[in-house]
């Protein structure tokens, strides 16, 4: 196919990770072609310079955020923004004809009173394009997304933790009054941000729990579990950060509804869960996901074990959280969108090690 | 006080981590002298072969493990040795008139029949010499400590997470069916052995779950935490390898009996239990530890929150788990043996970052 | 193309981590299909135990080493197996008309009694299969490798050294007596073996030098640099250990043979030189490579400066050690000798950060 | 000793990584007080907030730098600021009677023309006071120091490579012309400041070199280099930024004027040129420092090897670059100012691994 068929693509917010790992994935994309480039703080500056290791394959500088510019020269337009800047840019965009994939949380919430109530931003005047958003995690949600003009690509952790959970949560197999959440994250999903904390002087050979309790993630996995179970859920979320990059490893507790539920029960079930799944991988038992594994990939790993003394399952699941956690689970989310084959484009092999 | 007037110390498995922090803090410890170095694979060797940065301070080979070689030199002996090892040492040991301390867990259990369901090792025949074993937790136990030939120094998941639950469990604040101990650690806890899954190039930038449901520090919380509460206790352990050194931190979960109280409340009961202990550091509301600041310190540092929406408590600790995790703590013990000062010798300032 | 039409190719040594690289790009690889793993130690067991990432693409077993049962079910063979074995193997293969890459030393010598003193063998009886072999380093002996049988790959250090040092050499453009190479390797050179100083505990957060004066990458360096300049050259060659899994930097010095060249005229010159390799970016005057923009690539990033104070010149080159410096720079040859286009299946982006 | 009869010291600059040392120094130091903590943008802040470890035993804000309101507390002053802020405060403490160090490079240079060459800083007015500084590396100028009352502590760089060099330059046993040193540094040498390229995320698992011959450490390994050798000598100096939060190794590379010199030959004048100096350890032949090993300490491990082929000798230093790279080489001048024993409150042990 000639670049002149390819679909025109563009992404806002490509100076930061979550830009720069959409860019990657995108240029060697086989069906679509970056053909914009936007940014606030770094509008002007060439990407190369930004970057200069993609220098040798990507010649474009980035612009101003005008959606009349943008919806001019794309079909399909990412946004990696920060919290509150995509409900701004989302509305034009559409209005001009283009499908939107936003990474950020602006539309993440049918009910835009539990974003603010969490997001302490503005008061939001575009429910009803809210309202239209479809929860972009294909495993669950792919006919929605199929069907979406705007599509709220989740965060990084409720994908891993949503993934560990689905099973157990659409068939209700646990007390739901009992799940915990003990997710782990690499310092990339600081974003690039020179935070003094994040810094390798201070990040690197230690380890810290934080916002515990008050996590904003907390919310967006409650909303898809009650969504999922028929009732209001309310779990406990905890975030900590890790002395490496990239990868989440979360951490699912809940008590069995059904004490008698074996490991091989349970493995068997999540198998027949992730049955058509291709980026769900279900390991043999008593194997339990390293991050570094999915390093890279579109792929989630799940272990599990069955605690017989306490009644407990307890799921580890696995992912790349600028991947599948944000910027590969994007493409997926737009590979479904238009019709393609979920998996073009994305990678599915990491380095080990 | 002259050299001669220092009390004669023996270090047996003198050549992995656990021995090479006691060197370490006993070379400065200005009431000991160490008399005896030993170890098995290693004998012969001098220590500075292995450890060639105390080569201008340490001037000792390792010699081989003849109880009464070592009872003749030292009159308190620290066995750093593979669980199993000590209880064929021990006995005689004290026999010969030495108090011991030893880090392995072959006497952390009073029922020695817990022991061989988790350790799979011989059966055991030294009974009686187990049971007047006490275990070596100072903020817990440090009448018996002083009284005791034999300490049975802690496990360092243990370590972190009791002084994490002391406080619950002791004014029985928590359902006890509901702790939940998620707990990470750097991989120096792995030992000094060549493992392929230890090697920087494998658990570095990665993060995993292991032994889940099945790590035999689970019944080594569980004895402590049934005697605390006056009922059988169990408990929900997970360990995690982290991509560091040194370091873990314990978070843990229960869900508290009474939805009424504050994290203030807590904090004061916290800050009240440990008031009298030097070494755990209950932090102010809103700080969280990281594992860096206990860092070559005997510290253990205290956060805690209250999460009023699931009616649970969240509490993080954090220590060195060679340190007060290991070594130093059996210092402090033998300090409290020897009916000095516990400080003496021991660590409590980190270097930062 | 159907499968069957795909070139079937074996990986001796599949379980290490050469192995492993070439397991995971021959896997994307259009033109193969990898019919044969072989091992030693680890003969009998699946893949998918040694690597349990990639247990959902790969579905075969480690095999002996038989030269005739590998032949039958292989063209093209590689042999990542430790130094001495190759040698071993490589002569029936030739014989039984496979093609050969070997990614040990065993062929890199054109005179083997350099082999031998630097490498403590035993006495090699195949000079003339050592005399057949090309080193497979692409950018300077693309022609050879295109008709050899017998690919002798070179070294990870090697590869970094040389593409920052062909330039001068090939020009004459320095002293040749005043070459120094300060090479830095992430410990995955090291390769998956238990070994105590590469474990996470020791080799993280440290750093330091090895091999000072007697690396057995200083000859192979040598030999190419002298074929290069016509004259025999000895390089001072010193590796570090770096607390990071992969990538190798190597810092390259030399005095200019005229005093009067600017940074500005070794760019150019350096652009030229490499103005068709595809793999090899001069970086923009004032940028200097990060090793990890290279990861999981076949790139080799080089910057320069030149010091007018002392009449230095001083390069920098960056590649991934697994990759250009051994599976991927293989793959490359392997390509190049079949008469394939040389970048097929061979990644040219990073995930960054 | 009671606490009135300590010295008062003040420390301005306290909330960065040099201050932050100097204050866990200063804690332990057993005739010293901390009195006075100074600082501009942190002013007003308690430490304690800023280093939350340290809140159990520091309890003290951080205070303008008003000299009159500094001499009216300390006796001696550490300033840990950035360039060019030293030589502000500096004149007005000394004319108020304090003793000051200054850890920035405002004091380095005799000749004042080389500091304002290379930092690019206001025209220095101060030519008088800059030359009644003294050098502040106790192996070399010991005498001066203890008779100076402004002392410029060394850069972390200059430290490690002067005392890998000082016995050559001082015999004179090498060529001088071809000094190269090939120094790497972890990232806190970066100080605490919040600049996106010493991320975790960007510097972790990764490793690139900078300011290739531009660094301002050059001229300053310059100026004693030339004072020890008796004429004018160019260094070629190139820094690397390493994955890892302390330590620095310099490798030091300088041709031998008499090639028949051996490796013992050298040990032997290392060893003889050191005798007296307790803080620079010369391993055993074969041996080769580890950064690890001076973590935390006031110690430099040096280790060599002379290349018989190349004719060239090879050292390499390893220190923290925060401690004898920075704060504690600063307590050792203040001891020898003050007539001390240089070691009293100086560590000298490390935490291994």
């Amino acid at each position: 196919m000639g670049s002149s068929d390819r679909l025109p693509v563009g992404i806002i917010g490509a100076s930061g990770y979550g830009g720069v790992q959409l860019v990657r994935l995108l240029i060697e994309h086989p069906l679509v072609e970056i053909t914009y480039l936007g940014g606030s703080s770094s509008a002007g500056q060439s990407f190369a310079d930004l970057y200069p290791h993609l220098g040798h394959c990507v010649n474009l500088a980035i612009e101003d955020c005008s959606p009349a510019e943008i919806a001019a020269r794309a079909k399909v337009v990412f946004l990696s923004l920060p919290n509150g800047l995509a409900s701004k840019l989302a509305p034009d965009l559409l209005a001009h004809g283009c499908k939107v994939l936003d990474l950020s949380a602006d539309y993440r919430f049918k009910d835009l009173s539990v974003y603010e109530a969490w997001y302490q931003g503005d008061r939001r005047l575009d429910q009803d394009i809210a309202k239209g958003a479809v929860y972009g995690l294909p495993e669950l949600y792919a006919d929605r997304i199929a069907e979406a003009d705007l599509v709220a690509c989740p965060g990084c952790y409720p994908t891993a933790s949503l993934l560990a959970l689905l099973p157990l949560l659409k068939q209700g197999l646990v007390d739901h009054t009992t799940i915990i959440i003990d997710a782990k994250s690499g310092t990339s999903g600081g974003g690039r941000q020179a935070k003094t904390n994040l810094l390798l002087a201070e990040a690197s050979n230690s380890l810290g729990a934080y916002a515990i309790a008050s996590h904003r993630h907390t919310p967006e996995i409650e909303q898809i579990a009650s969504d999922l179970s028929g009732q209001d859920v309310l779990v406990q979320f905890t975030p900590h950060l890790i002395p490496m990059v990239r990868g989440i490893l979360s951490t699912v507790y809940a008590r069995l509804r059904d004490p008698g539920f074996t490991k091989d029960d349970l493995l068997t079930i999540y198998k027949s869960f992730y049955r058509s799944s291709k980026w769900v991988k279900v390991l043999p038992s008593g194997i339990y996901p390293q991050t570094k594994w999915a390093l890279g990939t579109n792929l989630c790993y799940i272990g599990l074990e069955v605690d017989q003394r306490t009644g407990r399952i307890i799921v580890v699941s696995a992912i790349d959280n600028l991947m599948k956690g944000q910027a590969s689970q994007a493409v997926q989310c737009m590979n479904i969108m238009m019709g393609w084959d979920e998996s073009v484009g994305i990678p599915q092999l990491t380095f080990y090690p």
